[in-house]
């Protein structure tokens, strides 16, 4: 590993393998991230894309780091299609609710067609009359002045 | 809608949206993307962030407009936590398989632990012996000369 991050987190299994201090099968590279396969994969060839600075979360993100991470997360998946002969892939990020490492990381999961993953898109909930926009408006109220955003 | 797609997909549902001839809950608006209230929610609350100009996936979407897309899908993870109340938050992206619009979008949903969504991420799969280093090869030759990377 030709660059150790300068933010490791002590105990931090992912601060570990950027550091080059735990082994891990390393798919790709980059001034900012690490990509690796994930060791209990949902399919063979699963990977997470981790950024070498230490973030709990997709919200902790500095904005200069969110297109080296999603870049790579984009190449990630197209390499599972060109690598591996995958017909998608499903890119994901867990933030603190089903998180398991508190290090943010984006899954990306070669996808089949009829490989039984329906998954996480099912079942769905319905809305109350009134709700969508009770639920829109508070949102809206949340996002009057999103960082990065113009 | 201020501003009307300019390549907008004939059929394309979310090109309607971002064109303002089909109504939505709308949450967000930059120069870039359109948020809006999913209709069959995962859970009340669960967004998805589009992107203007229509891509099919994520490896269609242009390097210069990675960093508006993640940076709103962020602002509405964070507006789950502040407008919601919710614990943390899901952000994906179905590629092909599984996507049942052809017009990128990330999926916000708003996450309380205890939901009852363990969802995608079980079970997990193992690699046989050797295969960790065949994946990880086959991945890392498909990256060998990835766009918008350094």
């Amino acid at each position: 590993m030709g660059q150790a991050a300068t933010t490791a987190v002590s105990g931090c299994s992912f601060c570990r393998i950027v550091a080059g201090q735990d082994e891990a099968q390393l798919v790709l590279e980059t001034h900012e991230i690490v990509a690796f396969l994930d060791r209990r994969p949902v399919f063979k060839g699963h990977v997470l894309v981790v950024p070498r600075q230490h973030v709990d979360t997709l919200t902790d993100l500095p904005q200069e780091q969110i297109q080296p991470l999603f870049s790579a997360a984009s190449a990630v998946a197209q390499a599972v299609k060109d690598g591996l002969g995958a017909q998608g892939s499903f890119v994901a990020v867990n933030n603190t609710v089903s998180q398991s490492v508190p290090h943010l990381h984006v899954h990306v999961v070669p996808r089949t067609k009829g490989d039984g993953l329906r998954g996480f898109f099912w079942p769905r909930t319905t809305y109350a009359e009134g709700e969508p926009e009770d639920y829109a408006h508070r949102l809206r109220e949340a996002l009057a002045h999103p960082p990065g955003l113009r």
